[in-house]
């Protein structure tokens, strides 16, 4: 690209703010369109990008939006970012990561990347300035793993790492878009008491048996895994992730909390991973009084949280899962390295969807 | 009514589920349709309404889609009740309270409540079985204190309190509304090391105000009141709730951010009481890591929450706020019982209500 050396004009913002076009005064991820020039401001980074991961609620959005033909899918993502200037579902509100090369890095950037540099964005798309300039010709619509040309900006204060050397690229990806779930889950299983009662919700995906692996490294007395059907059952049980594997609809409440009630239940800690709506009250029953829920799925409801708890009586403390602890990347890659019952579910996850077979309620 | 002593058939269930006629399964606050029969199962209690209390963001919403007209209001708030069998707003997800008094209580409610109690429920409008009979007839549609008659029905495990003899009835209501406010600030502050600087977005407003009497009481080392205008900083400042009162809009994050950092923030806890959208980011740049952000307006999105921190690399817990917790109706009706400042806002407050006059964001 031509457009090298060539910096924005007007001073930047470490957050991005010079980037947002509309509506005036808001941070970018709450931003309806951005401007995503090449150009760098001195603090920023350009990325050629190589693949973008969408986030799996956006990506189930657009599927039952479209039907899912491969045409419909490139072209619904593609007007979205000709719009928007990033990738960001109307929908869902949610956007997904990237992988890509840095191409430039401005001289004031503090982020420690090079051009060269291999790496993955570990802030959201939602508010990632992006240009697609391939037409997603690569991809058939069927995976959340999207091949794309074209490039990306990233901010001051945005998060970055470089992939590692030791694991494939789209097992790393997969890793890292999760990274927030164990980071969280293993902060609060080690703040509470005695060896807690985990349940995780969705313990068969992405970031729920990253979840159970943090929760049992960081202390917890049993992990009771929820998984919605036979099939992932056994797979869990195999994994050796937890310690009781049970079967339940996350969306019926009176189901799911008999049946971590039934396993050792309820938990002081429970961690939602599915990405369907509708599991906000299944949660707070299957969880003990002076308890904690994190909620994880971007398919969660604020409100239904809030007056769900409020509606049973039910004294938890209920967390929006922060994408973002500090050390996240690491810790979850360390324990996909570690733990092979991780490990074996990322591959089959991150093969499942090289080959466009998509999974149910567990997929996170 | 002639209904009394007439239980439904079959088993009832202390959340309700008996009542839920569409979708099968859901809890009530997550159904789209109850059944408000009159008759009881065993462990309900009947009440004959005299007033509900709409949920800011409810009253919001219905003014600015309506017009606020009181025809247009009453009709509105009538089709939504016999449609659904309850008062929640389906824009906003979210309902409110009632008062009335006990008509009948079955003979195995565990709620300790007789006929002829008044008493107000603390559970949500959202997942309350309600009838209205008189076409709303006492309303003019101008303040979200809706006089009604109808009868509602309490299950097993909602929650009521026998309305205080010392206070009004609408101030009580109007404080009972929001005591999961002060309860939860309360539970946070006093958990945080050192007299932490707690700043309350919308400290003017009437959950504002409880949570900043509340932090104060629970060892906050500086209260910073955030409002949006100059009349009701000049308030503010008079009660004498807060150390520090700054004006600023809560939707500009950067603007927010520099006026809590400007008054001895960052904030270790930030209470948001505010009923409008575009929030979060604002509330996440004004904490400092490792802080606490608590989210009380139902107008939050969990998604902007999640993604905003994530966004900005903010290391924040952010709560839902659970509008129970034990104990929150006492400790809300003795703050506003101990503290004249509390006492005058909310007095202020009920007045403009009762007169029709609704102030603006800070309003919840």
């Amino acid at each position: 690209m031509a457009v090298g050396g060539v910096t924005g004009s007007g001073p930047g913002s470490p957050l991005g703010l010079h980037r947002v076009l509309a509506p005036a005064g808001v941070l970018p991820q709450a931003a309806w369109q951005l401007d995503p020039r090449p150009a760098l401001w001195p603090d920023e980074v350009r990325v050629a990008v190589e693949r973008l991961n969408l986030d799996a609620a956006s990506f189930r959005q657009l599927r039952e939006a479209t039907g899912g033909a491969a045409a419909d899918m490139r072209a619904q993502v593609g007007q979205i970012v000709a719009e928007r200037g990033k990738m960001q579902n109307p929908v869902t509100g949610s956007g997904g990561m990237l992988t890509g090369v840095v191409e430039e890095a401005g001289p004031e950037s503090p982020l420690g990347l090079a051009p060269g540099d291999r790496i993955a964005t570990l802030v959201s798309l939602s508010l990632t300035p992006l240009v697609i300039t391939d037409g997603l010709a690569g991809w058939d619509g069927r995976s959340e793993q999207v091949p794309c040309r074209g490039h990306a900006i990233l901010f001051g204060r945005s998060i970055a790492t470089v992939l590692p050397a030791d694991l494939p690229g789209p097992l790393a990806l997969a890793v890292l878009d999760v990274a927030g779930a164990p980071a969280l889950t293993s902060r609060v299983v080690s703040q509470a008491r005695g060896g807690p009662v985990v349940a995780v919700i969705g313990a068969g995906g992405k970031s729920g048996s990253l979840a159970a692996a943090a929760a049992r490294e960081a202390g917890a007395g049993r992990v009771i895994g929820v998984v919605p059907a036979g099939a992932e059952a056994a797979t869990l049980r195999a994994s050796g992730l937890a310690d009781e594997v049970v079967i339940a609809d996350a969306r019926d409440p009176v189901a799911l909390a008999a049946a971590v009630r039934g396993a050792g239940g309820p938990a002081a800690v429970t961690v939602v991973c599915v990405d369907v709506p509708g599991c906000e009250g299944g949660a707070v029953l299957a969880t003990a009084d002076g308890g904690t829920v994190i909620f994880f799925s971007m398919a969660t409801s604020f409100t239904a949280a809030a007056l769900g708890a409020e509606g049973v009586a039910a004294d938890v403390t209920m967390l929006i899962g922060n994408g973002y602890v500090p050390g996240h990347a690491r810790l979850a890659l360390d324990l996909v390295r570690r733990q092979p019952g991780v490990r074996g579910i990322f591959e089959a996850r991150v093969s499942e969807e090289t080959r466009g077979h998509r999974p149910g309620l567990e997929e996170k």
